[in-house]
Formats: C-alpha cells, structure tokens, sequence
C-alpha cells in the first residue's frame, strides 16, 4: 500500500494540542498554504468548536480554495459538527472514543449511548454533504470485535473512511502491520494514526502503511501531545529512500516548513532531530568529515538537497586535518603539514576543556603557530551602559580602530541594544557590517547562570560566527560582536591579498 | 532475544560524537557512574586513540571498578589498540569498514588488505588480554557474503562478540529483522547498531533483538553523529512496557539520566522526545487533561513515576473547565459555576492571541472575575542599572512594600544580577523568597530580538513561575521577578486565611 499513500496532515490540530503550543489564525494559514505547496492530501485546521477565533483560522483556510480538502476535528455531538460547516470545511475527523476504559471513565456512558451517537453524527453529518472520516480514540486498547462493530455501524450510516487511533502510544511495529491488516477488510480508506511515547510512532505508521492502510496522520517535525505524533518528514522520506516509491510530495520543502512549523510553535527541534534537525546532514568526527569530504555517499544515507537542507562541518575534538585545511583554504591561508599538525594538536586540546572550537579560535590558533601577530583592527578600551524603567537606556564606547580612538554613544530598546548601536556607529566607516542573528541562551538553570551569546555576523558574502560566555549578558554580546567584526575584517584583508 | 537482552550503552563514545558536543574527562565519569548505576552491561567510554585527555577520561572510568564492562572503540591499527590498553579497559570495539564504498573511497584499499588487517587486530588485542567485539562499519551496505566471511575470519582469530553496524540508517523495521536474523547464526552473541537517519533507529533495534541479535548499543537522549543512535530510554521502555519483558535497569533513572547528558552535552532536547521530554507526560487539550484527571491511564501509557518523570497539566486554549478548578483549589480559591465559565472564557481568549497562560495570569484573570482588587504587596516604582567592562555592576531600585517606600542598592556579576540583588534586599524584611531558575531566551533570532524571561520562584513549599517577554533583558527579568514575587506574597495570604 505505500504505493498511492494519502498524507493526512494535522500539524494545526493535533500539533497544536502540544502543550504550550498556540498558533494564531494569521500563522494557521501561513502553515497550510505551505503544506498545500508541499502536496499533502487532507489538511486538519483545527477543531472547530474550541473558540471563535478557531472557526475564524479554519474558516480563512477554506476560504483559500486550496488543492488539499480541509478537514476539521469534531466530537459526535451536534454542536461540533455545526461549528465544521460554519467554517465552509470538505470534512469532519470525527472521533469516538472505543475503548471501555475511555467509554467508561472519560465518557462515563455505556457502549450502546456511544455507538448510537456515532452513528447519528455520521447520518447528520453526512446529510449536510461533508466527508466523513470516522476515528476511533484510543483503538489499539479496544476488543476487535467492538471496533469492528462499531466500523460496521458507522460505514452503514455513510462514514467515507475509517480510522483507528494509537491514542496512546503502545503500537510496536509487529503489532501495527498485524492490528491495521485486519481493519484493511472494508470496504473504505483505512487511515493509520500513531503517537510517540515510545518512539516508535514513524515505524508503526510504516508498519500499518504496509499491512493495509491508506492514509497516515501525520505532523510537521513530529510535533503534538505529549511526545507527539508521527513525523511527515521522516515517513515520507522513509517510504521515497529506503522504500523507493514516490508519494508526489514535494520533499525539497521539508526543511523550510520544518523551519516555519519550528519558529511559529515555539517547540525547538533537538539537533539531532531526523532529517530536518541542524546536525542531520552535520559531520564532526575526524572519520566521518574526512569521509563525506572523499564522498558524501560514506556517511549520509541521502543528500541533503532533497529535503532542502545543507551540509554542515563542525570544527570539534574529533575534527581531522583535512577539514581544517579545507577551512583555512577559503581565506586564501595555506598552511605546511607541519604547521597543520600543530593547529591540529591545539584544536584538540582546545576541545579536551570541553570547548566548541568556533571560526574565530580556529583563526587565533592559526595565528599563533604561523606567528602572525593578529592585531586587532577593533580593540574595545570601555564601555558603559546605563537603563531603567524610567530612563532611555543609554551606552557609550571607546574604541580604537586601526590605531585611531573613536568614542561614540548610542540608545536602544536595552543596554544591550544601545552598546551594539554605539559600537556598530564606531565602525560605520570601515566596514557594513550587519547582525544577522543573535542568540542568548542561559547555560545553567540558576540565578547566578552563566550567559551565553553567540552572534552570526555578516560583510558581503562572508559570514562568521562568534560566542561568548559571561555571567554577564551585555558584556557577552559586546565580546561577542567584537570577536566577530575582527574576524570579518580579518578575512576582507586576507581575500584581498589573496 | 528479547529475555537476557545484554546494553551497550555509546552515549561517552559514539554520542559525543555528536557536532558541538564535548564532554570533559570528570563529566565522562559522571555519566559513566550513572550508567553503571542505572545497569547497563557495556560502556563504551570514548576512543583512547582521539587524544591524551580522552585517554585520561578513560582511565578515570576504569580505576572505578564499575560493574559494566568498560570498552574503547579502536580502529584494526596497533596503534589505537595499545593506546586503549594503556586505558585498562575490559574490551574494545573494533571497528572495520566492510562496504565496497567504505573500503574504496574511504580507506582507499583492497578487501583482501582490510580483511588481513582485521585479523592482525584481532589477535593482537586478544593476545593483550581483551575482550574483542568486531564491529563491521557500513554492514548494511555490503555485501551479506562478504561480511558472513569477515566475520568467519575474525571468530576464527577470537572475536568474543560481532556487530554489524547500519551506519548511516537505511534499515527499515521489515529489513532489520531479516537482516539481523541472517547473521544470528554465528556462535558468538551478535550486537544490533543503528542510527537515526530515518527516526527509525529504536524500531531497528527492537526489530533487530527479535531477528536474533543479543545485545543493543544505544545512547542516552538518542545522542550521536547526524540524527543521533537509538535511544536507550526508548528501547528499554519499549521492552518493558510493550512487551512486558524485564531488562534489569533501573528505568526509574532514566529522567535523572536524561537530563544530566543534556546538560553536560549542551544538546537541548525538545519538549516532544519520547519518555524524557519535558511534554512527554504533559497534557494541555481539556479532553485531554479531563480524562487524565479522571483516570491517568486515559492518556498515558505508563506512569511518569516508572521513569522518574513527573506529570503535568499546562493552561491553554484547550483547557478544561476541570482543571481550572483544580488548580484554584491549590490555593484555597473557590469559585462559583458561573464564575468559572466566565474565567475559562477569558483564559480562551487569551489564548486566542497567542499567549501561553502562566500561573500569574490565571490568578490576574480570576482576580478581576472575583472583583478582588490585586493590590500588589509590592509596587515598583523606579529601577536604575549602570554596568560596564571597566566598573562594578550596579543597580539601585526604588519599591512600595505594603505601602511602605523602600529604596535599596545592589551590585552583580552584571545589571541583572545586579537588579535582583537590590530587589531581593528590599523584601528581605518580609519573606525568604529564593530564585530556583532563570531562563532567558531570544524569541526571535534578529538583532531586535524580544527577551522572554521566565522565573521560579520558591517561598515555603509553593512554587510559582511568571514570564515577562521586553526587547530590553533587564526590564524583562526585573518584571518577570516582580510578578513571581506578588503571586507568592498573594498565595501566602489566601492559604493562611483558608
């Protein structure tokens, strides 16, 4: 059945139950257009009923005429189902809950109320022309016998497709090819619909993909309650790589709407997050670089352009000498066997203290062993900065640029701000360099953490990046900044005498 | 296989691989004092050829005296293999290309020249004393007679144990089985290898322990190279819960674990990963939460307690009715059906806009409801920070306390730090209030980036944590503080007049 698959996407209703999570109506459009582009078959929008500002996201989505039906969630009570056709949706995912423990503790109904409700929210759906996907909650833990009971009721009653939930997680894959198999004997579409509490939610899809379903639920970047769903990225690539069968996606968007779906939910990937994770396609050990430098085929299983990702080096303990050599050769430095060796040792030890090894240590190091005295064409002499709830925060700076003081001042929303406006008017003559990205981030928990800042500069094409920890984040990000300007105008040195 | 399943666990060696990560000599030790403790069989604890102190980490782990074996990866060169016998170590992992690809492009020699070298290793370490577990690199793109004759010659020569490795992901669950089954038939165990390319590593895992392998190499959080390895939380969980076999670990470590390899590693995982994240037992949708509330098993496959973990309820636009009125209950607040409704809705609408809903603003939203006038016991009036490279941090703040002004000054490692101390020194009359965590994020990556601050605050046994978002990081921390502070000193009223 991985031939013909449908893609079921429910990133905006089951992602957007993950706690903490709240997309807002302008955003919810933003991800279904992409995921139109992208070629998905049914988009869930939301639950309807939950609030009008849900109805008024499902409703701009349907309102976009776009390729993919659109679907919304719904319970098998009329008002939900009202609250679907007020937004205009193609469909209704509606779910009964199946199993006595959901039926008996959540519902606190008896099996005969439910299947009668199931039934008559089919019949009314129905007569008012949406699709009808009928689910079942919490399946995997439901008597077969029941589940197919209840299917038999439903399809009557006019249900288009059926789908059977692992509400929570407890599918092994041997399990999934064998429980969705024997749901494939109707006569509808049978969706497959898994969660990751135990990591396997992408082989149990698979696995219930191949013993007979039809469609897959899935999420961008895995995203929903609890541990989440199953990730459309790494079913879809899974089933196009390892299985070679096309699904008509268009996978060179995987990364970009990774990338939306990461930035509007707030739910930050892990890096090492499958297929669209910052080190998916990201090489350290001396081994592996050294390898994907002779050919990328050694260690990564597809390129990275398919998905719409990029090759990464990370300089670190187990970088090989090859790659420092690569580094060096795109600032025209040529360095002898040597000198590389000795980079080599001092990277190393470097490493040992637990340090990323960044762009501008590898230049400082490199320096140091060809006895080039890197003289900074930037150096920071004083800085202060004064702000409050009451006042205009406020910086000055003195600084010497190629041997020349400058004593400039700046304001801004912060201290922070206002010392990187004092500093960027100190250099404004030299160089345009621009800030391209700013992260801080708290490296222990306590009241007394440690602050880490880490700013990606850029001047033309060449772009570095800069970190440093302080206990004090505006003298971090100053560092930092000055760590980076010097590099660049460094390199702009280096590539003209090139 | 499942029964007498032996771990090895690669989270020192193979997940530190990982780009960026870095994992000094003591931290290599407390990891490693915690696997042991937890239960694993195996530890591999780095490569002792990579560096001096990598050797050192190494050596400190072996003078322990740990129940786990204690293993160094080496490449099949003398070299690598005295270097891990200056270590002390129990065994190695022995690690041979065995692809076309691999031999070819990566070492650049003949099959014949990687075989000899194989079996020159091999007798080599064992006539040292060591324990050998032959691993093949790349094993799943070789092949299966060439491997099946690596490993007839390396048994031959005294392998104790084999591995075949899938390097770079490519198994599915379906392959796995069969792979791993065909090579079962060795006298010697067999170990399981898989990487996460596809997020199917644990899947292979479990897939290549039922097709006959008898040992699992896994890491902590799924750390490693690209996507990472299989998970060791996942895998253990997985035959515990689902197969309800016994491993012999201690799962109710695996939380504490986690969260020390994601500190020491620096590699964040995100909210959804499976048994560890900080989602993994959360629940937000008023389904949800209701049906948890009513009977855990509802939504949760296990209990949080298995693995150390804890549950928690999160307020958003999904919530429940339900849980609002339990959380009020906390701190003896009681509220009427209709109020309720009223507060649910304003919560709702909250939400709508895109906010995730904090303890503060619960209390905020039923303040207004009940018509209490919050009168903060505490009003700040005027804050003034001033810091720089070349002075003393210092702040000095002006506050109302129970209407009484304060004025007080503090210094710091920097302006906040600084802010806080002088707050701190202003209520020190009226409670022992202490910061249990500070978070500080850039909500946008740009150079105008909005600060979110989030505090905890800790007064007697009650917790509480608020959040202020500003451009400006000492603003945001200061009011962030400001709100914890007045929600503690609000909660000790109500529970002493309760």
């Amino acid at each position: 059945m991985l031939e013909n698959l449908r893609i079921l996407d429910t990133t905006l209703r089951d992602g957007e139950q993950t706690p903490g999570v709240l997309i807002t109506s302008d955003e919810k459009l933003k991800i279904a257009l992409k995921l139109d582009e992208l070629g998905v078959n049914v988009i869930e929008a939301g639950s309807a009923i939950t609030s009008k500002d849900e109805q008024k996201s499902i409703k701009t989505i349907t309102e976009n005429n776009l390729n993919a039906e659109i679907c919304s969630f719904a319970r098998p009570v009329k008002v939900d189902i009202d609250a679907a056709l007020d937004c205009d949706v193609d469909s209704i995912h509606l779910v009964i809950p199946s199993s006595d423990l959901h039926i008996e503790y959540k519902l606190r109904k008896t099996r005969d109320q439910v299947e009668k409700m199931a039934v008559e929210a089919t019949e009314y759906a129905k007569s008012h022309g949406l699709i009808v996907e009928l689910s079942t909650e919490d399946a995997t833990r439901t008597k077969i016998e029941d589940l197919k009971h209840l299917y038999d009721l439903t399809i009557s009653a006019g249900a288009d497709r059926i789908c059977a939930c692992d509400t929570v997680g407890i599918l092994t894959p041997e399990r999934s090819y064998k429980f969705y198999k024997e749901l494939s004997a109707f006569n509808v579409p049978l969706s497959v619909h898994c969660h990751n509490d135990f990591g396997l939610a992408v082989a149990n899809t698979l696995e219930g993909i191949r013993g007979g379903a039809s469609q897959a639920h899935v999420t961008v970047n895995g995203l929903g309650e609890r541990a989440g769903n199953a990730s459309l990225e790494e079913l879809v690539m899974t089933i196009e790589s390892l299985y070679g069968v096309k699904t008509g996606l268009n996978t060179r968007l995987f990364y970009e709407i990774s990338q939306l779906v990461e930035r509007i939910s707030g739910v930050t990937l892990q890096s090492n997050k499958a297929i669209v994770g910052q080190n998916a396609f990201a090489h350290e050990s001396g081994i592996h670089s050294d390898g994907v430098l002779k050919k990328t085929e050694t260690y990564e299983p597809i390129k990275p352009e398919i998905v719409g990702h990029r090759r990464r080096f990370v300089l670190g303990k187990h970088v090989g000498k090859h790659m420092i050599s690569e580094k060096l050769k795109e600032t025209n430095q040529e360095v002898t066997d040597d000198e590389l060796n000795r980079i080599f040792e001092r990277i190393k030890a470097l490493s040992d203290m637990g340090k990323t090894v960044t762009d501008v240590d590898l230049q400082a190091i490199t320096d140091d062993i060809l006895h080039i005295n890197p003289e900074d064409s930037l150096v920071l002499e004083e800085y202060t900065t004064v702000s409050g709830n009451t006042i205009t925060p406020t910086a000055s700076v003195r600084v010497t640029l190629n041997n020349r003081e400058i004593i400039t001042a700046g304001v801004g929303v912060g201290p922070v701000d206002a010392a990187l406006a004092a500093i960027r008017k100190s250099i404004s003559d030299v160089a345009n360099i621009t800030l391209e990205e700013y992260h801080v981030d708290a490296i222990t928990g306590g009241p007394d953490a440690l602050i880490d800042v880490v700013v990606k500069l850029k001047n033309g094409n060449n772009v570095v990046t800069a970190r440093s920890t302080q206990p004090d984040v505006v003298l971090a990000s100053v560092e930092a900044y000055f760590k980076g300007v010097n590099k660049l105008l460094t390199d702009e040195k280096r590539m003209n005498n090139g």
